[in-house]
């Protein structure tokens, strides 16, 4: 059952966020954008907010699309003290991807205050998110399923529900990320391999993406490197920071991850060479500056 | 042009060269089957022989779908001898997964005999070599590929013409393998820190199969670690040997690959704990047996 939603708050307008905001506003739900950069509050227009406390005051739905747990953290409880000023009962939807272990932490705080928790974290990428098309790994109570249902039905075109508790959706996300961030790095590998063995780079994705070989994430992200087009859809810091998430989540459980470790060193190695902030595909770089070749750059 | 076939031999009725056979037959091409093992002559039916030698006899299109390169090497200069047997300019078309080095010296001894090289690895598993639709990644002369036309188009539905040169499918293949490997490793990685963080099988594999973590292999694979089932459609020892060549490839380019090196390991440790005749997805064992989980085991 689908609860009415007042006011909903929208914190974090990058490349996922502006779209979600958007998806939402189309649907007919009243939404407040916040970001700090006042060129991501144009592209939305108003009503949009630099505060996210201020913003929040009487919102029955927050929605935070930040970047890691500590904005999280800093945003709920700290200087802008968003908490406080949500109407009694709304609930909090946190689609950042966080460690398990911090979001069912998380769950129990918000619980323990009156406030509603949907561990939320989301899938898809800039153009899903316009469309009102990403994919949401969700897990929380009844209620908070309910509260969240109007805004997830605007946003998403897939809503897994996979549990009661705070902590099943950043789990599953965990895992996702290992496969992304592993299979990115792989495409990478293959495609640098492909080009000290003088293979055609067009030609190797055309076979590859018709073969056993292929993922989502080859196909979609060898084009950039094939073109050299470095413009960031994803980061680099991006997967630095989730495959961080995935061999710290391991570790707490005792628990080799192998190929997701190797891959995280090859992400931390691109932001050593300086390409943190470049496009994710740019991982090939560090094949290319360890193996000797050149890889396509068109200077973009 | 497509030149007429006379007689062609199919040597290794395996998983793959049993269908290949057939769908040659299904397009009127003579076919004669060799295998060592008896069942695998009877699958196919008359004319067979236990003796690729006495097969070769007189043939213009000799098809190797054997394990690896020192059976093909057996087959054509040891004891059977088949090349001093084959029709004078036939061509031999080469199926197996082998060092792209290995494959273009080999290109030039057959030049240098008279005879024609197709350099021809494979992809596609049982069903679609039954169909007569596998991928084939091909490189080699004008005149190989017209001697070799009338068979491929009756074996696959997929031809990617690579090149001139041998060396040039097996490098291509090589891209291919060291994504297939990793890319099962890493569903096995994934699935089995799932199943230590509790999460439902089942659940994760909807999730990742419609989400940016799947993979060709992760969603061909999956299922058979899902339900506990280890019978090998492709055993865990061709993961060593294309791994194997992977890693070696890149070694004699001075091309660092710490994903397929890494992946090799564990298909290594999967071999060292016995399962080497078993099913690829088994690699999985190696993480539960290091991470003190259960998998599925339906006993089969």
């Amino acid at each position: 059952m689908a609860e009415t939603i007042e006011k909903a708050v929208v914190v974090g307008l990058g490349a996922m966020g502006l779209g979600m905001a958007r998806s939402l506003r189309r649907a007919g739900i009243p939404v407040t954008g916040v970001d700090i950069a006042p060129e991501r509050r144009e592209a939305l227009g108003q009503p949009v907010a630099a505060s996210a406390g201020e913003a929040a005051a009487g919102a029955d739905l927050l929605i935070l699309v930040v970047v890691n747990a500590a904005q999280v953290e800093d945003l709920l409880f700290g200087a802008e003290a968003c908490l406080e000023r949500l109407a009694p009962g709304a609930a909090v939807m946190v689609c950042s991807t966080v460690p398990p272990a911090y979001a069912r932490e998380l769950g129990r705080r918000l619980g323990d205050r009156g406030f509603l928790h949907l561990d939320a974290p989301i899938s898809g990428g800039e153009a899903k998110a316009e469309e009102g098309a990403i994919t949401v790994m969700a897990s929380g109570s009844e209620a908070a399923f309910a509260k969240c249902r109007a805004a997830l039905d605007a946003m998403a075109s897939a809503v897994f529900r996979l549990g009661e508790e705070s902590g099943q959706g950043s789990s599953m996300k965990v895992i996702n990320q290992l496969l992304t961030g592993v299979h990115l790095c792989a495409a990478a590998e293959a495609m640098s391999l492909a080009a000290k063995l003088e293979l055609d780079l067009q030609q190797v994705y055309e076979v590859i993406t018709g073969s056993a070989g292929n993922s989502w994430m080859f196909e979609n992200r060898m084009p950039r490197l094939i073109e050299g087009d470095t413009r960031p859809r994803s980061a680099i810091e991006i997967f630095v920071k989730d495959l961080g998430i995935v061999v710290d989540t391991a570790r707490e459980q005792r628990f080799p991850v192998p190929l997701a470790a190797g891959a995280l060193q090859q992400y931390l190695a691109a932001a050593g060479l300086g390409l943190g902030k470049l496009d994710d595909s740019t991982v090939a770089r560090v094949y290319a500056a360890l193996g000797g070749i050149d890889l396509p750059d068109s200077g973009k």
